[in-house]
């Protein structure tokens, strides 16, 4: 008999979820992330961008500022980012500042994602995995624009 | 007899530049931003990664910020941010997502500067000017750095 190991991916990305769930409640778009260290969640956030009414405001830019504040240093090694959307060219700007170990994103964002412009934005050592729980990343995003067309 | 004009690009980089010698004086990267809009400074900050201990402190994004806060709106349309120094991609993409109308900055920067990466990480519609005050801007950083390796 095989024993599942109980922090994957989709653990934390669940995590995450739950994370743009807030987001979605409060009427922004649904965005949400942790960091994690030594399977420890360290930092969750979501996007607080109109309550805030800061452009910078989006889950992953709180979640680096609160990694930094719970590690006491600014460089985020050993650290993983679980982010529902693909981070965009500020927030990959910011993970590469940071130096963090390894993003983990569900959804892609063909429009705004960082890969639009080019992987290279990112620390040269920074692992990427992508489309873990892709559908229920994207599903969230797809029903919040669908519910504000109506 | 001609009028000089009172605003200038210099008049706006030398406040930028006092920003900066508070972060020199603070022993932090000295760069420093400040926001105008119809002439009027709405926002002005310095670098505070090390004081803050937060890589996403950098000068613009805290005028970002600010300046959202003055506006109360999150966007900088009929905006002009003045920085002594070319913003990086976490700061280009922050001023993308802000719209805002023009940049100004002083020294260019060949390792980290968004133009690095591209010219379209930013807003279609916003003006760049480069250059301005650029031996002053670029000297404060030079001499920071030198007396980093003393």
């Amino acid at each position: 008999m095989s024993i599942e190991p109980l922090y994957t991916d989709e653990f934390f990305m669940k995590e995450a979820l739950k994370e743009a769930q807030k987001a979605f409640a409060a009427d922004e778009v649904p965005v949400g992330a942790v960091i994690v260290a030594n399977n420890k969640v360290i930092a969750r956030s979501h996007n607080l961008t109109e309550m805030l009414n800061d452009v910078t405001a989006h889950a992953e830019m709180q979640a680096i500022t609160s990694a930094a504040n719970a590690l006491g240093g600014k460089y985020l090694q050993d650290c993983t980012l679980y982010v529902t959307l693909e981070p965009c060219v500020m927030c990959a700007g910011a993970l590469a500042w940071a130096q963090i170990t390894k993003i983990v994103y569900g959804a892609g964002d063909s429009k705004r994602g960082f890969s639009t412009i080019g992987e290279n934005i990112l620390h040269p050592k920074t692992e990427v995995v992508s489309g873990v729980m892709e559908n229920e990343c994207s599903e969230i995003v797809k029903t919040f624009f669908k519910t504000k067309r109506n």
